[in-house]
Formats: C-alpha cells, structure tokens, sequence
C-alpha cells in the first residue's frame, strides 16, 4: 500500500469510528470543497434558509410590527443568548446576544474598570492599567485602547501566560483570548482569572476561538465577563450579532457604557432618565438586529445534544492527524507548524508557517489550495491558517487538505 | 351623498393623480392591511426575500469564506452608505452603515467634543457642555449622558427650537432631532446647526424619523455629524443596521471611541497599533452584519428614481386629508392633533392624543383598530401614531384609518 493510499484508510476507519459523523448533514456543504476555514466563517446549517424565509415573509412582511410581540422578536437577544450558554458553561439568563465584539469588548472592559474602582478602598493605589494579552487579535488591543483613554487607564501588554502574576493593585481590568487567533495556541484564562482576582482587577474572556470549539466553562472558572463572535465555530453568518456575558453576581453592578434604550428597566415608558433593566438586558444597547439575530438562533439547532467533551476528543484527533498527514504529503522544511503539539494548548486550529523561500509565496500557496477545493485562509506574514470545526470536518477532509497542501506546494516551487 | 362616500370619493380622487402610486406594488402588503406604522417598521420591499436567499444560499453556503472578496462583502458598509447618501442631501463617501444608531450616537457625539476641543484656543473656557433637544428620543439622552460622562462634559437638555441661541462658549456639542418621534414636529437642525457653529461646537443630527421621508440637506446645511436608523421609512427590516456620516472635511480628524480592526487603515495587517481608515470607513468597528446589510442595500432599491420633493409633497397632503377625515370620523373632543397644523412643522407621522376619558383607554383604541386592520402604535400616555410613508401609504387607506378610527373609539367608549 501506499503512503497516500494508507493516509485514505487511515481516514476511513477514523471516519467510521466518528460519534459526530451524523452531524456534517446538518451543513450545507457542497461535495468536493474541503473547508477549513471554519474558524473565520462557520458553513450554513442547513434548516436556516426556510426559517429566514418565514422570519422574512410571514413575520416581518405580514406581520409587521406585531412581530415584535407576537414573534418575541423584543426578547430573541436574551433567549439566543440562552441557548449559547450551554456552550459556554454559563447557567442562563448571563449571555444576551447583539453588537460586534468589538463593542462588546468595549462595554465589558469599561464595566470592568468601574467594578475594579467601586471595590478599591479609599487610599489604595488607583487602579488605572488594563493588562491584554500581547498577541491578541488586533480590534481587542484597539478597543483595549480607547477604553483606557476614556476611563483614564493605560494598556499594558504582556504575553497571556503571565498575565496572573503581571496583574497588581493598579490592574483594573484585563482582557485575554482563549484561543490565539494566528497560531491557535490555547492559552489558560483560568489561571488569569485567578491571579488577577488575587490583584482585585476584573477579567474579559474573548471566547471568539473557543465557543463551539473546545469546552469553556465561565460559571465555574469564575470569568467576570466574557465576548465572542458566533459566526466562527456557532455557524451564524457572516458578521452574525456577537455576544456578552456578564457573571450574575456582577450584573446588578454592570455600568454600561452604551446605555441604549432597550436596557432600560421600562424602555416603552421612554423615560427621559436611565434606570437599567435587570440581568442580562442590561448589556443590550440599540433596536435587536432581528434578521441576523435569528439566522443565528435557527443555527444554533445543530448544537441540540452534542457533547462538548466529544467535540473537543473529535478536534483534537483531527488536528493530531492533520498534523502526521501534513509531515507525510509536504516535502520537508518548507512549514512549521506554529500551534503547539501538547493538547493543553491547542485550539481547534492548524496554522502553518512557511518558511524560508516559501514565506513570500504563501498566498500563492492558498490560493492553489482554493483551486485544489481546500479552503484555509492565510494571514500574513506567510501563515495558512485551517480550522477544524468537529461538526462537519471529517478525517478524509484533513487528510485530502494535507495531500492538496503537498501538491500545492510543489506546484509554487515548480512555476519559479 | 353621505360624508363617509364624500370621504371615499375624494381619497379616489387624489389617489387617482397621485405620481407615487406605482410604488406601493414594490411592497409585499396584503389587501385589508392599512399599514400606519411605516415610521417603526417600514413595510417589505418584495425583492428583499429573493435576495436573501440568495445571500444565504449562494453567497454564504456555496460561496462561503470567499464571499468576503468575490460576493465584495468587505465594502458593504460603504457601498450601502453611498446609497443612503442621496436621501440625506449628501456627496458619496460620507455615510457608513453599521451597528445601531445608539452606537451611532456614541461614536459622533465623542468624535465631536474631540473636534471642538481640538478647535479650542488654549485660554480659552473648556468645551464640557452636550447639549441634547429636550424631547429627544430617550436613547440619544441616555447616550448622551454616558459620552458626557467619558469625556468630562455634562449634558443640557434644551428646547430643540432653542438650541441656536442656548450654544455658547462651554457648547463642545449638541444632538438635535430632525423630527420629535412623539409629535412628529419637524425641527430646524439647519437654524440649530448656524448656532451651534457660531458658538464653536459642533453638531450631530438625528434623522431616524425623516430619512425617506422628507428630503434630508446634510451637506447643504453644514452638518457635521448624522446618525440614523435604516428600519423605518427605509424599509432595510426589523432592527436593520443603522448608518453615520461624517461631514468630509471632519473625516480626517474623526477620531472614534470605538476604533474597531475594520475601520483600520490595513485591516488584515493584523497590526497592534491602530492606525485609522480614510474616508467615512474611519466610522466602521468589528465586521458587517451581512444578512441584514444586504437586505438592506436590496430594500433601498425602491427609491431609484423617486423625487424626495414629491415624496415630501404626498406625505404633506396624506397627513393633511388624514387629519381633516379624523375630524369628519371621530366625535368631537376625543382626540386632539399633538402634530402641528403647519408644514414647516410637520414630519410625516400624525400623533393623536387621547382626550378626558380615553385618555386612559387610548391602548385599546389602538388595540380596536388592529382589530379593523388598521396598524398604528400606542406610546404612552394615550398617544396614537400614525405614520405615513408616501411610496406605499394611500389616500384611501387615509380615509379607512380615520374610519375605523371613529368606530374604535365609540367601541370602546361603548364598553364601558
């Protein structure tokens, strides 16, 4: 037998074995596209074009304004957040869905911020730095930013695995990813949790790589406040409405800084002054966005009796194998990877570094992958980025992306 | 003839002349519905369904990751926005749509304290002053009060009519509403907008309630900032994106307090420091909720080639026969207009207030008219708005509203 022809078998009897082969048929994925790029856009799940359709005809176009009533359009931003919840170790009523994270990244660190202050002694050192990890991904670090400027606090970046022992009596607020973006390298905000509680700051998990991905557990691992998007590993659409938890204890203390009207304790007695609504609602700003918020909702479905601990054994053993299927099919020296080996930390992604000659090329790269039906997505400099997104990647597509990477590969050497 | 078949005989007349007519069939609405509540939910636009799915199926499902450049998704928030612009009296370039007009209303109001600080001699008394219209739909106050609080300032509430003369050398900025979304009285932002200038600060503009509906001069009258919301008389759906403009010569000193990675200058530089976009992207944050752009980019179709002197031209006279068929309708003293008589005054909803003992009952008058299909809404206390929008709203549905109007109230008076 071959070197290919073992890979193929071997991907065979791990499809097999599969408990979440049955899945992939809630997706509309075409035949022939391997994608792998689920970690920047989650593929359609198949039951949402019919409920958009209805949401669309019947409930916005002959319903109309009724809707908001007779369709519980007003309540969809806490009841979606409900069913993310479960997702994120979260008992319901703490996640309300809607914004961008990049807003909500803004509410949660300047909440943060007024918390950490309001439970600082008089005399004590002010509490004006907002530790965020060093890597994070770009907007994090910009809205870090301005949110400092506005609370009179400064950033200061430190990497995500010394972030507890970095946080000290001027540490109002921190902000860390759980999952690294580029590299998918799986940091432990547990033990940032715990370290800047020690200091008397307030934490932000960006969960946008890890819901839907591996298991998060905010109840238990004591985050204050927690973002992400859905359209990553939930599948919601592109740019679906993000979401924001906020730990029940510190809702009554959650002090927006968007108070829009619809978190307002009363918001149809269109009071000329703010009292904020109780739990979750506090955390909505402006009018719900209704058809994307839905969209998201009906896709959430494929997530009704999946186990997580399944799903995280699933994408450990896909990249596990992507990994070995890469070393088999690319010609040696040509990429490294950056996400790490160990379990421990490791998301659900792959991203591979190319090196020497290669480097310039790495686009080209990706592209000859899209012309191969491989979809990854490359971020510079010279990293082709795969998402393993358990639900609808098998085996056999991590083992024809590591043969078409081969191929790709030879193939930008060959037209030098 | 009796005075209800005079009323029919001149709707018929002046729907019969009317150059607007032909638009009513781009709208899904069913025969039976006289649907008045266009200035909270627009009506349907019949190619929006398609679309959609459209979007969903091929643009996402098929398409997917790659929609972003192929399906050009990245620039639908300007390309959106150079939509709207003609209905705002605006040059393409200026008006960017995205988030929700709360957040709108944040990013503006922020971005014009800077400017006129910026603008400040030193020695001069410090800009801390936000002046927001008295009435003001209550998210903008309560908006107002967190960028107030964020920027060391403090809000004044004043009488939009006064607001010219209230600016003074503290005034770093106000926020005026084009038309009061209670009364529907049309406001002079422009006379507003002299004043403020005057004074040294600059001004935001509300025009969720006339954008589509009247014509809108933001680059004529000196403008510096606009937010508004796309739901209404725009028709984008339930919750649809909201849009900002951004004056051109203050785009390159527009400095957003929610400096998100998409409004950055090479976004998928993916660099730790921010370095803002040009142009009316600067006014971007995370990434675009599709879904609901693009049902909104579809939904403004049906303004090609309409006249926004013809559109102010019907709503005038449907709000006019509306008002003269309640008198004939509804018996004396029940009701009173809360809209003005005169034009210069006049939006495009009629805002009735429930006299003596209606007052009370004023929501089961508005619930007897949704029995007799007749959609307006209730806002407390006892206030039933009547939007009209002049691409579908008939004269004859005019007369029909004012009908069941009548009925409604001596139904209800009638069960007591």
């Amino acid at each position: 037998m071959s070197e290919p022809e073992a890979g193929q078998l071997e991907a065979a009897v791990l499809d097999a074995a599969d408990e979440l082969a049955a899945c992939r048929k809630l997706f509309a994925l075409e035949e022939g596209t391997v994608y792998l790029d689920g970690n920047s856009l989650g593929a359609l799940p198949r039951s949402v074009p019919d409920r958009l359709a209805d949401v669309v005809e019947r409930e916005w176009g002959r319903l109309l304004i009724r809707s908001w009533s007779e369709s519980d359009w007003w309540n969809a931003p806490e009841r979606t957040g409900d069913r993310i919840a479960p997702l994120l170790g979260a008992a319901p009523g703490q996640v309300v869905v809607g914004d961008s994270t990049s807003v909500n990244v803004f509410k949660s660190l300047v909440a943060a911020v007024r918390v950490a202050r309001e439970d600082t002694p008089a005399g004590q050192p002010a509490r004006t730095e907002i530790l965020v990890d060093a890597a994070t991904f770009p907007t994090d670090g910009y809205i870090a930013e301005s949110a400092a400027r506005m609370t009179g606090s400064q950033v200061r970046a430190v990497p995500a695995a010394q972030m507890a022992e970095a946080a000290g009596p001027a540490t109002a607020a921190a902000l860390v990813n759980h999952v690294d973006y580029r590299t998918g390298e799986l940091h432990d905000p547990a033990a940032a949790t715990v370290g800047v509680h020690r200091a008397g700051g307030r934490i932000v998990w960006d969960v946008c790589h890890s819901v839907g991905a591996l298991p998060v557990e905010l109840d238990a691992q004591g985050a204050d406040f927690a973002v992400g998007c859905t359209y990553k590993y939930l599948n919601g659409g592109p740019g679906a409405p993000a979401f924001l938890y906020v730990r029940r204890e510190l809702q009554p203390r959650f002090d927006s800084p968007l108070p829009g009207w619809t978190s307002h304790r009363d918001p149809f007695a269109m009071a000329s002054g703010y009292e904020p609504a109780e739990g979750a609602s506090r955390g909505r700003v402006g009018t719900p966005d209704i058809l994307s918020m839905l969209a998201l909702e009906e896709a959430l479905r494929v997530w009704e009796g999946v186990d997580m601990a399944a799903v995280r054994a699933k994408s450990l053993a896909l990249t596990d194998f992507f990994l070995t299927r890469v070393r088999a099919h690319v010609p040696e020296g040509r990429v490294t990877s950056l996400t790490p080996e160990s379990h421990e930390l490791r998301g659900s992604q792959v991203s591979l570094l190319c090196e020497g000659e290669l480097r310039a090329d790495a686009e080209r790269v990706m592209a000859a992958l899209h012309e191969r039906g491989v979809l990854g997505d490359f971020r510079r400099p010279g990293v082709l980025r795969f998402g393993f997104t358990p639900l609808y990647t098998s085996f056999g597509d991590a083992e024809r992306a590591a043969a078409a990477l081969g191929e790709a590969v030879r193939a930008v050497e060959g037209e030098r």
